[in-house]
């Protein structure tokens, strides 16, 4: 029935007729949203026909933006207005960090590999969300135990002593363990105190250490993110993604 | 303001008069929406003041009851008729199988382990998602690559080759692989076609094996689910747990 009612002539007339509403998207990477709603205001009177909504998540600050087509020029000057005030910060005009990732991996022909312990799986499994994740994800380790970390991914017993397992030198050498024994191109660390147990003064629970680590160089990122188990967890995952498209894109740092 | 205007007599007043809304959940598992529905509609006028919803999502059938003080008894009669009708797929009076599978892990003092290949790190990832989840995982490999299966996993060459990579004996070896290499006591192993590639006649996307081995046995389950990517691996993942439940605490098959 569904088919033939929209089949039907007066239908399609109906439907032809319809305006066709464009949405895109912009992303920025930790600008807060007063600062977006400050550029917003100045060149409100130029942004005629355009419907602006903004949403803060996990670091990410979405700009989606519903106009018809005759307000194309308008969405080019908001464009025109978020470029030139968060040019360190605009990472995309449209795709996800996600698919920016996977596209950048594949463009290369890189296959990347995780050695994770905090977030247990989750930045792997993350990254193989999208399709055709087989041919750039070799795999990784959730390495919850130390001895997982040291008899899986080589991290040595020395550096867990060191400086503890939640620490920058353990999240490297965890990237570096899981880039090794995958034989990938790039390797990503993860390690951190997702709570609500395992905090201490020195390494309260929100505490995370992140690195990434590929042909030509590496990065490390480290920092206390608020929230609890679950929110430090996929913000950490978050924050993983954004490594990487760092490693292999530039743009605004993790 | 707010704790002031709590404590105050006639806030306070109204609050005890109230009515204390009741609310309780029970879990089937694989059991057909009909059926219950049959069931409730037999005993229905033994039912009154009872507030009763049904969810299916992923194998699970969700019975969330609200009812006030006064129909406790009705209440009692509901849960009987659904164990009486339903007592082979009954899994739960309240508690997840994420939470029944953590308690009883912590019960025995057990650790478990995953080797997974089509979730990606999913299985590992809702595994460590409760808290204390470091006391009972120890961890787990996502192994997207074969050469990751042999060289992390000791699955043999031999046993990918003979039936492939998405096979019940892989499936096996991933969970022996997962269990000895992390020296856990239950091992998980997860292999399967998420999609939307990937897929052949013999064996098409949706296509998973399991097991799991512990100290006294092992259980497998083969499947051809439906949906597109993301929901083969949820599902899977829901596989995978509730087979874990099974191996600790019997009921209903996986």
């Amino acid at each position: 029935m569904w088919p033939a009612a929209l089949a039907a002539e007066p239908v399609r007339r109906a439907l032809a007729g319809a305006t066709e509403l464009r949405q895109r998207t912009l992303r920025l990477w930790r600008t807060p949203e007063s600062e977006l709603a400050a550029t917003l205001r100045r060149v409100d009177d130029q942004l005629t026909g355009l419907e602006v909504t903004t949403c803060l998540r996990d670091g990410e600050l979405e700009i989606v933006t519903r106009y018809e087509p005759d307000a194309d020029d308008a969405y080019g000057r908001l464009v025109a207005a978020v470029t030139a005030d968060f040019a360190g910060t605009l990472f995309s005009d449209g795709p996800t960090v996600d698919e920016l990732v996977a596209w950048a991996l594949d463009e290369r022909g890189w296959t990347v590999a995780v050695g994770e312990s905090e977030t247990g799986g989750l930045v792997t499994a993350r990254l193989t969300e999208p399709a055709g994740a087989s041919r750039r994800v070799l795999g990784g380790v959730a390495a919850y135990a130390n001895s997982a970390k040291e008899q899986l991914l080589d991290v040595p017993p020395a550096t867990l002593v060191d400086g503890g397992a939640v620490s920058p030198a353990v999240a490297r050498a965890l990237a570096e363990g899981a880039r090794a024994r995958f034989g990938a191109d790039v390797g990503v660390g993860v390690t951190g105190v997702a709570g609500p147990g395992g905090g201490t003064p020195e390494k309260p629970v929100g505490t995370v250490h992140l690195a990434v680590v590929g042909p030509d160089g590496a990065l490390a990122y480290s920092d206390r993110l608020r929230g609890d188990r679950a929110a430090v967890r996929g913000r950490t995952g978050t924050l993983a993604v954004h490594l990487l498209r760092q490693l292999l894109l530039g743009g605004p740092p993790a």
